[in-house]
Protein backbone atom coordinates (compact mmCIF):
# COMPACT_ATOMS: atom_id res chain seq x y z
CA UNK A 1 0.00 0.00 0.00
CA UNK A 2 1.39 2.94 -0.87
CA UNK A 3 0.66 7.15 -0.19
CA UNK A 4 -0.61 9.19 -3.30
CA UNK A 5 1.41 11.89 -4.82
CA UNK A 6 0.67 15.01 -5.19
CA UNK A 7 1.18 17.01 -8.38
CA UNK A 8 -0.55 20.13 -7.63
CA UNK A 9 -2.44 22.34 -5.28
CA UNK A 10 -4.35 25.63 -5.17
CA UNK A 11 -6.14 27.68 -2.13
CA UNK A 12 -9.45 27.73 -2.47
CA UNK A 13 -9.79 29.69 0.92
CA UNK A 14 -6.53 31.40 2.78
CA UNK A 15 -8.20 32.82 5.71
CA UNK A 16 -6.54 32.52 9.53
CA UNK A 17 -8.98 30.23 10.90
CA UNK A 18 -9.39 27.98 8.04
CA UNK A 19 -7.63 26.96 4.73
CA UNK A 20 -9.31 25.00 1.88
CA UNK A 21 -7.10 23.90 -0.87
CA UNK A 22 -7.97 21.50 -4.23
CA UNK A 23 -5.14 19.17 -4.68
CA UNK A 24 -4.18 17.00 -7.39
CA UNK A 25 -2.98 13.41 -6.72
CA UNK A 26 -1.74 10.65 -8.57
CA UNK A 27 -2.92 7.56 -6.95
CA UNK A 28 -0.85 3.86 -6.96
CA UNK A 29 -2.87 2.89 -9.84
CA UNK A 30 -2.36 5.20 -11.94
CA UNK A 31 -5.13 6.93 -11.74
CA UNK A 32 -5.34 10.52 -11.07
CA UNK A 33 -8.11 12.86 -8.56
CA UNK A 34 -8.12 16.59 -10.18
CA UNK A 35 -10.59 17.55 -6.78
CA UNK A 36 -9.43 16.65 -3.83
CA UNK A 37 -9.93 18.85 -1.35
CA UNK A 38 -8.16 19.23 1.73
CA UNK A 39 -8.95 21.56 5.36
CA UNK A 40 -6.79 23.27 7.43
CA UNK A 41 -7.36 24.87 10.97
CA UNK A 42 -4.82 25.79 13.82
CA UNK A 43 -4.44 23.50 16.30
CA UNK A 44 -5.85 23.61 19.14
CA UNK A 45 -5.58 21.83 22.89
CA UNK A 46 -7.97 19.80 24.92
CA UNK A 47 -8.17 20.73 28.32
CA UNK A 48 -8.88 17.98 30.89
CA UNK A 49 -8.64 19.79 33.85
CA UNK A 50 -9.73 18.11 37.22
CA UNK A 51 -10.30 19.65 40.90
CA UNK A 52 -9.12 18.55 44.09
CA UNK A 53 -12.13 16.75 44.43
CA UNK A 54 -11.98 15.01 41.35
CA UNK A 55 -14.47 17.06 39.29
CA UNK A 56 -13.71 17.83 35.88
CA UNK A 57 -14.45 21.61 35.02
CA UNK A 58 -16.37 21.93 32.05
CA UNK A 59 -18.15 24.74 29.63
CA UNK A 60 -21.19 25.05 27.97
CA UNK A 61 -21.31 27.98 24.71
CA UNK A 62 -23.15 28.36 21.48
CA UNK A 63 -21.45 26.69 18.46
CA UNK A 64 -22.24 27.72 15.64
CA UNK A 65 -21.69 24.26 13.88
CA UNK A 66 -24.69 22.47 15.20
CA UNK A 67 -26.10 25.82 15.95
CA UNK A 68 -26.96 24.66 19.38
CA UNK A 69 -25.75 25.23 23.28
CA UNK A 70 -23.07 22.61 23.99
CA UNK A 71 -21.92 21.33 26.94
CA UNK A 72 -17.74 20.72 26.38
CA UNK A 73 -14.36 20.35 27.93
CA UNK A 74 -12.11 23.52 27.84
CA UNK A 75 -10.45 24.31 24.29
CA UNK A 76 -8.74 26.66 22.87
CA UNK A 77 -6.24 27.52 20.07
CA UNK A 78 -2.36 27.23 20.75
CA UNK A 79 -0.52 30.88 19.86
CA UNK A 80 2.57 30.97 17.56
CA UNK A 81 5.55 29.97 20.32
CA UNK A 82 3.27 28.28 22.74
CA UNK A 83 3.73 24.51 24.17
CA UNK A 84 -0.17 22.65 24.54
CA UNK A 85 0.64 22.69 28.15
CA UNK A 86 1.36 26.60 28.10
CA UNK A 87 -1.56 27.30 25.90
CA UNK A 88 -4.03 24.76 28.27
CA UNK A 89 -3.12 26.51 31.25
CA UNK A 90 -3.88 30.26 29.55
CA UNK A 91 -6.77 29.06 28.14
CA UNK A 92 -8.33 27.39 31.26
CA UNK A 93 -8.14 30.56 33.07
CA UNK A 94 -9.49 32.84 30.25
CA UNK A 95 -12.57 30.83 29.94
CA UNK A 96 -13.11 29.13 33.22
CA UNK A 97 -11.13 31.33 35.85
CA UNK A 98 -9.37 27.79 37.13
CA UNK A 99 -5.99 26.79 37.21
CA UNK A 100 -2.97 25.58 39.63
CA UNK A 101 -2.76 27.85 42.47
CA UNK A 102 1.36 27.24 42.67
CA UNK A 103 1.65 28.25 46.66
CA UNK A 104 -0.17 25.22 47.27
CA UNK A 105 1.27 22.83 45.30
CA UNK A 106 4.84 23.78 46.21
CA UNK A 107 6.06 26.67 47.68
CA UNK A 108 9.55 26.17 47.41
CA UNK A 109 9.98 25.04 43.87
CA UNK A 110 11.06 27.93 41.01
CA UNK A 111 9.21 25.36 38.25
CA UNK A 112 5.58 24.54 39.99
CA UNK A 113 3.81 23.11 37.26
CA UNK A 114 7.09 21.12 36.35
CA UNK A 115 7.79 22.45 32.99
CA UNK A 116 11.83 22.14 33.01
CA UNK A 117 11.49 18.72 34.91
CA UNK A 118 9.71 17.73 31.87
CA UNK A 119 11.92 18.68 29.64
CA UNK A 120 14.82 17.23 30.63
CA UNK A 121 13.23 14.08 31.66
CA UNK A 122 14.29 14.71 35.71
CA UNK A 123 12.39 13.99 38.33
CA UNK A 124 9.55 16.82 39.49
CA UNK A 125 11.31 19.03 41.67
CA UNK A 126 8.43 19.17 44.41
CA UNK A 127 8.66 17.31 47.51
CA UNK A 128 5.49 15.95 47.25
CA UNK A 129 6.51 14.40 43.88
CA UNK A 130 3.21 16.28 42.30
CA UNK A 131 2.50 15.69 38.56
CA UNK A 132 -0.35 18.12 37.84
CA UNK A 133 0.50 18.04 34.03
CA UNK A 134 0.56 15.26 31.80
CA UNK A 135 0.68 15.83 28.22
CA UNK A 136 -1.60 12.63 26.74
CA UNK A 137 -0.87 13.23 23.09
CA UNK A 138 -2.24 14.25 19.43
CA UNK A 139 -4.56 13.37 17.20
CA UNK A 140 -5.33 14.51 13.71
CA UNK A 141 -8.75 16.33 13.85
CA UNK A 142 -9.64 14.15 10.67
CA UNK A 143 -7.32 11.93 8.81
CA UNK A 144 -9.97 11.86 5.68
CA UNK A 145 -8.80 15.35 4.51
CA UNK A 146 -7.56 17.53 7.43
CA UNK A 147 -4.38 18.71 8.09
CA UNK A 148 -3.87 20.20 11.55
CA UNK A 149 -4.43 18.19 15.04
CA UNK A 150 -5.51 18.82 18.29
CA UNK A 151 -3.57 17.64 21.81
CA UNK A 152 -4.40 16.76 25.04
CA UNK A 153 -3.31 17.85 28.33
CA UNK A 154 -4.83 16.78 31.91
CA UNK A 155 -4.40 19.33 34.66
CA UNK A 156 -4.95 17.60 37.97
CA UNK A 157 -5.86 19.74 41.11
CA UNK A 158 -6.90 22.80 39.56
CA UNK A 159 -9.05 25.44 41.65
CA UNK A 160 -11.31 28.25 41.27
CA UNK A 161 -8.13 31.46 40.77
CA UNK A 162 -9.83 34.71 39.40
CA UNK A 163 -11.88 36.08 36.92
CA UNK A 164 -12.35 35.06 33.60
CA UNK A 165 -11.35 36.80 29.78
CA UNK A 166 -13.29 36.21 27.11
CA UNK A 167 -12.42 36.71 23.57
CA UNK A 168 -15.39 39.46 22.43
CA UNK A 169 -17.12 36.68 20.66
CA UNK A 170 -17.11 34.34 23.62
CA UNK A 171 -19.89 33.66 25.72
CA UNK A 172 -18.56 30.63 28.61
CA UNK A 173 -20.29 28.80 31.75
CA UNK A 174 -18.17 26.60 33.82
CA UNK A 175 -19.92 23.62 35.37
CA UNK A 176 -18.25 20.85 37.58
CA UNK A 177 -19.48 17.42 37.74
CA UNK A 178 -18.03 14.08 38.48
CA UNK A 179 -16.28 11.44 36.25
CA UNK A 180 -19.38 9.21 36.64
CA UNK A 181 -22.05 12.72 35.71
CA UNK A 182 -19.45 13.25 32.41
CA UNK A 183 -20.29 9.29 31.33
CA UNK A 184 -23.67 9.77 31.58
CA UNK A 185 -24.07 12.71 29.34
CA UNK A 186 -21.99 10.83 26.69
CA UNK A 187 -24.23 7.75 27.13
CA UNK A 188 -27.60 10.24 26.82
CA UNK A 189 -26.03 12.31 24.02
CA UNK A 190 -25.86 15.42 26.13
CA UNK A 191 -22.11 15.52 25.92
CA UNK A 192 -21.31 14.86 21.99
CA UNK A 193 -18.12 16.59 21.17
CA UNK A 194 -16.60 13.27 19.18
CA UNK A 195 -12.80 14.80 19.26
CA UNK A 196 -13.38 15.36 23.14
CA UNK A 197 -14.43 11.92 24.12
CA UNK A 198 -11.46 10.50 21.84
CA UNK A 199 -9.45 12.95 24.10
CA UNK A 200 -10.90 11.68 27.30
CA UNK A 201 -10.66 8.08 26.26
CA UNK A 202 -6.80 8.31 25.70
CA UNK A 203 -6.98 10.00 29.36
CA UNK A 204 -8.84 7.14 30.52
CA UNK A 205 -6.79 4.28 29.15
CA UNK A 206 -3.63 6.21 30.87
CA UNK A 207 -5.58 6.12 34.02
CA UNK A 208 -5.78 2.20 33.57
CA UNK A 209 -2.06 1.74 32.72
CA UNK A 210 -0.82 3.92 35.88
CA UNK A 211 -2.92 1.77 38.32
CA UNK A 212 -1.80 -1.63 36.48
CA UNK B 1 -26.86 32.18 26.74
CA UNK B 2 -28.41 32.36 22.59
CA UNK B 3 -27.44 31.30 19.49
CA UNK B 4 -25.82 33.51 16.88
CA UNK B 5 -28.55 35.23 14.49
CA UNK B 6 -27.61 33.97 10.58
CA UNK B 7 -27.46 37.05 8.45
CA UNK B 8 -25.99 35.99 5.32
CA UNK B 9 -24.15 33.25 3.61
CA UNK B 10 -22.11 32.92 0.35
CA UNK B 11 -20.84 29.07 -0.91
CA UNK B 12 -17.00 29.26 -1.28
CA UNK B 13 -16.66 25.40 -2.14
CA UNK B 14 -19.51 23.58 -3.75
CA UNK B 15 -18.76 20.27 -4.70
CA UNK B 16 -20.36 16.85 -4.04
CA UNK B 17 -18.07 15.82 -0.94
CA UNK B 18 -17.54 19.29 0.28
CA UNK B 19 -19.14 22.48 0.93
CA UNK B 20 -17.70 26.05 2.48
CA UNK B 21 -19.90 28.39 3.47
CA UNK B 22 -18.69 32.36 4.34
CA UNK B 23 -21.24 33.28 6.69
CA UNK B 24 -22.07 36.83 8.09
CA UNK B 25 -23.37 36.03 11.60
CA UNK B 26 -25.06 38.70 14.48
CA UNK B 27 -23.88 37.74 18.30
CA UNK B 28 -25.89 38.35 20.90
CA UNK B 29 -24.17 41.45 21.74
CA UNK B 30 -24.83 42.83 18.72
CA UNK B 31 -20.91 42.27 17.23
CA UNK B 32 -21.31 41.14 13.79
CA UNK B 33 -18.60 38.84 12.30
CA UNK B 34 -18.49 38.24 8.55
CA UNK B 35 -16.76 35.79 7.80
CA UNK B 36 -17.43 32.70 10.10
CA UNK B 37 -16.71 30.19 7.54
CA UNK B 38 -18.91 26.80 7.92
CA UNK B 39 -18.13 22.94 6.42
CA UNK B 40 -20.16 20.24 5.10
CA UNK B 41 -19.57 16.90 4.09
CA UNK B 42 -21.90 14.00 3.73
CA UNK B 43 -23.07 12.06 6.40
CA UNK B 44 -21.44 8.66 7.07
CA UNK B 45 -21.51 5.49 9.48
CA UNK B 46 -18.29 4.07 11.83
CA UNK B 47 -18.88 0.43 11.65
CA UNK B 48 -18.00 -1.42 14.66
CA UNK B 49 -18.53 -4.96 13.48
CA UNK B 50 -17.31 -7.65 15.37
CA UNK B 51 -16.72 -11.33 14.80
CA UNK B 52 -18.52 -14.79 16.56
CA UNK B 53 -14.58 -14.66 17.57
CA UNK B 54 -15.06 -11.30 19.38
CA UNK B 55 -12.81 -10.35 17.05
CA UNK B 56 -13.29 -6.34 15.70
CA UNK B 57 -12.80 -6.35 12.00
CA UNK B 58 -10.37 -3.18 10.82
CA UNK B 59 -9.07 -2.26 7.86
CA UNK B 60 -5.68 -0.32 6.95
CA UNK B 61 -5.91 2.24 4.14
CA UNK B 62 -3.86 5.41 2.65
CA UNK B 63 -5.94 8.89 4.13
CA UNK B 64 -4.76 11.89 1.99
CA UNK B 65 -5.66 14.35 4.96
CA UNK B 66 -2.59 12.49 7.26
CA UNK B 67 -0.61 11.68 4.45
CA UNK B 68 -0.18 7.97 5.91
CA UNK B 69 -1.55 4.73 6.18
CA UNK B 70 -3.89 4.74 8.86
CA UNK B 71 -5.50 1.55 11.04
CA UNK B 72 -9.32 2.27 11.62
CA UNK B 73 -12.62 0.62 11.59
CA UNK B 74 -14.50 0.18 8.43
CA UNK B 75 -16.75 3.03 7.60
CA UNK B 76 -18.39 5.07 4.72
CA UNK B 77 -21.34 7.45 3.28
CA UNK B 78 -24.72 6.93 3.26
CA UNK B 79 -25.87 6.48 0.22
CA UNK B 80 -29.31 8.92 -0.52
CA UNK B 81 -32.39 6.95 0.62
CA UNK B 82 -30.26 4.67 2.88
CA UNK B 83 -30.54 4.03 6.18
CA UNK B 84 -27.33 3.93 8.07
CA UNK B 85 -28.00 0.68 9.24
CA UNK B 86 -28.25 -0.25 5.72
CA UNK B 87 -24.80 1.38 4.43
CA UNK B 88 -23.48 -0.29 7.17
CA UNK B 89 -24.07 -3.21 6.03
CA UNK B 90 -23.32 -2.08 2.00
CA UNK B 91 -19.75 -1.22 3.46
CA UNK B 92 -19.03 -3.72 5.50
CA UNK B 93 -19.02 -6.19 2.77
CA UNK B 94 -17.31 -3.90 0.33
CA UNK B 95 -14.71 -2.95 2.16
CA UNK B 96 -14.11 -6.08 4.23
CA UNK B 97 -16.26 -8.66 2.23
CA UNK B 98 -17.67 -9.37 5.89
CA UNK B 99 -21.69 -9.82 6.98
CA UNK B 100 -23.99 -11.20 8.74
CA UNK B 101 -24.65 -14.82 7.23
CA UNK B 102 -28.29 -14.54 7.35
CA UNK B 103 -28.77 -18.50 7.56
CA UNK B 104 -26.95 -19.38 10.86
CA UNK B 105 -28.60 -16.61 12.33
CA UNK B 106 -32.32 -17.25 11.49
CA UNK B 107 -33.71 -19.62 8.81
CA UNK B 108 -37.39 -19.29 9.47
CA UNK B 109 -36.83 -15.68 9.78
CA UNK B 110 -37.80 -13.09 6.86
CA UNK B 111 -36.43 -10.32 8.94
CA UNK B 112 -32.95 -11.77 9.91
CA UNK B 113 -31.21 -8.27 10.70
CA UNK B 114 -34.01 -7.29 12.65
CA UNK B 115 -34.97 -4.11 10.73
CA UNK B 116 -39.10 -4.74 10.77
CA UNK B 117 -38.65 -5.24 14.52
CA UNK B 118 -36.56 -1.88 15.16
CA UNK B 119 -38.95 0.30 13.54
CA UNK B 120 -41.82 -0.97 15.39
CA UNK B 121 -40.35 -1.44 18.83
CA UNK B 122 -41.67 -5.16 18.77
CA UNK B 123 -39.15 -8.15 19.92
CA UNK B 124 -36.92 -9.38 17.05
CA UNK B 125 -38.32 -11.97 15.05
CA UNK B 126 -35.90 -14.86 15.90
CA UNK B 127 -35.95 -17.82 18.60
CA UNK B 128 -32.55 -16.72 19.68
CA UNK B 129 -33.47 -12.88 20.63
CA UNK B 130 -30.14 -12.16 18.81
CA UNK B 131 -29.71 -8.72 18.11
CA UNK B 132 -27.15 -8.49 15.79
CA UNK B 133 -27.32 -5.06 14.52
CA UNK B 134 -27.43 -2.15 17.03
CA UNK B 135 -27.84 1.53 16.52
CA UNK B 136 -26.10 3.80 18.67
CA UNK B 137 -26.58 7.45 18.04
CA UNK B 138 -24.97 9.96 16.09
CA UNK B 139 -22.51 12.45 16.11
CA UNK B 140 -21.95 15.93 14.89
CA UNK B 141 -18.79 15.64 12.93
CA UNK B 142 -17.01 18.85 14.72
CA UNK B 143 -19.38 21.13 16.31
CA UNK B 144 -17.15 24.39 15.70
CA UNK B 145 -17.53 25.03 12.20
CA UNK B 146 -19.25 21.48 10.45
CA UNK B 147 -22.39 20.88 9.46
CA UNK B 148 -23.21 17.27 9.00
CA UNK B 149 -22.50 14.08 11.29
CA UNK B 150 -21.75 10.44 11.67
CA UNK B 151 -23.74 7.49 13.02
CA UNK B 152 -22.28 4.45 14.45
CA UNK B 153 -23.52 1.16 13.91
CA UNK B 154 -22.74 -2.41 15.98
CA UNK B 155 -22.95 -5.48 14.31
CA UNK B 156 -22.46 -8.20 16.10
CA UNK B 157 -21.18 -12.11 15.05
CA UNK B 158 -20.17 -11.13 11.21
CA UNK B 159 -17.84 -13.77 9.45
CA UNK B 160 -16.00 -13.76 5.84
CA UNK B 161 -18.83 -13.96 3.43
CA UNK B 162 -17.27 -13.39 0.10
CA UNK B 163 -15.02 -11.00 -2.07
CA UNK B 164 -14.72 -6.87 -1.12
CA UNK B 165 -15.37 -4.71 -4.21
CA UNK B 166 -13.28 -1.06 -3.68
CA UNK B 167 -14.30 1.98 -5.27
CA UNK B 168 -11.76 2.94 -7.59
CA UNK B 169 -9.76 5.12 -5.72
CA UNK B 170 -9.64 2.51 -2.63
CA UNK B 171 -7.30 0.37 -1.67
CA UNK B 172 -7.93 -1.46 1.31
CA UNK B 173 -6.68 -4.62 3.83
CA UNK B 174 -8.62 -5.83 6.78
CA UNK B 175 -7.22 -7.13 9.99
CA UNK B 176 -9.08 -8.63 13.27
CA UNK B 177 -7.78 -7.70 16.77
CA UNK B 178 -9.55 -8.94 20.27
CA UNK B 179 -10.50 -5.67 22.10
CA UNK B 180 -7.81 -5.35 24.59
CA UNK B 181 -5.49 -4.96 21.52
CA UNK B 182 -7.56 -2.48 20.02
CA UNK B 183 -7.13 -0.78 23.28
CA UNK B 184 -3.68 -1.17 23.14
CA UNK B 185 -3.02 0.68 19.51
CA UNK B 186 -5.52 3.72 20.87
CA UNK B 187 -2.89 3.60 24.35
CA UNK B 188 -0.02 3.75 21.74
CA UNK B 189 -1.29 5.79 18.92
CA UNK B 190 -0.95 3.59 16.21
CA UNK B 191 -4.70 3.94 16.60
CA UNK B 192 -5.66 7.41 16.33
CA UNK B 193 -8.75 8.48 14.63
CA UNK B 194 -10.71 10.36 17.09
CA UNK B 195 -14.15 10.04 15.86
CA UNK B 196 -14.02 6.43 15.48
CA UNK B 197 -13.03 6.40 18.81
CA UNK B 198 -15.42 8.94 20.45
CA UNK B 199 -17.97 6.11 18.57
CA UNK B 200 -16.37 2.86 20.36
CA UNK B 201 -16.73 4.21 24.32
CA UNK B 202 -20.58 5.52 23.03
CA UNK B 203 -20.40 1.14 22.73
CA UNK B 204 -17.88 0.70 25.07
CA UNK B 205 -20.60 2.37 27.66
CA UNK B 206 -23.56 0.61 26.18
CA UNK B 207 -22.15 -2.67 26.96
CA UNK B 208 -21.21 -1.41 30.64
CA UNK B 209 -25.17 -0.21 30.42
CA UNK B 210 -26.54 -3.72 29.54
CA UNK B 211 -24.35 -5.63 31.97
CA UNK B 212 -25.32 -3.57 34.90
Amino acid sequence: MKPWKLLSSEFLVDAPWLKVAKETCELPSGKVIDDFYTLWQPDWVLILARTKECKWVMTEQYRHGTGKIALEFPAGIIDKGETPEEAAIRELQEECGFGIDERSHNKKSMDPIGFASRMTNAAPPNPYNLKPITYLGSFPVNPDRHRGKFHVVFIDGVERLGKTSFDDTEDIETFLYTDEEFQAKVADGTFNHPLQIAGYFKWKLSQSASRS
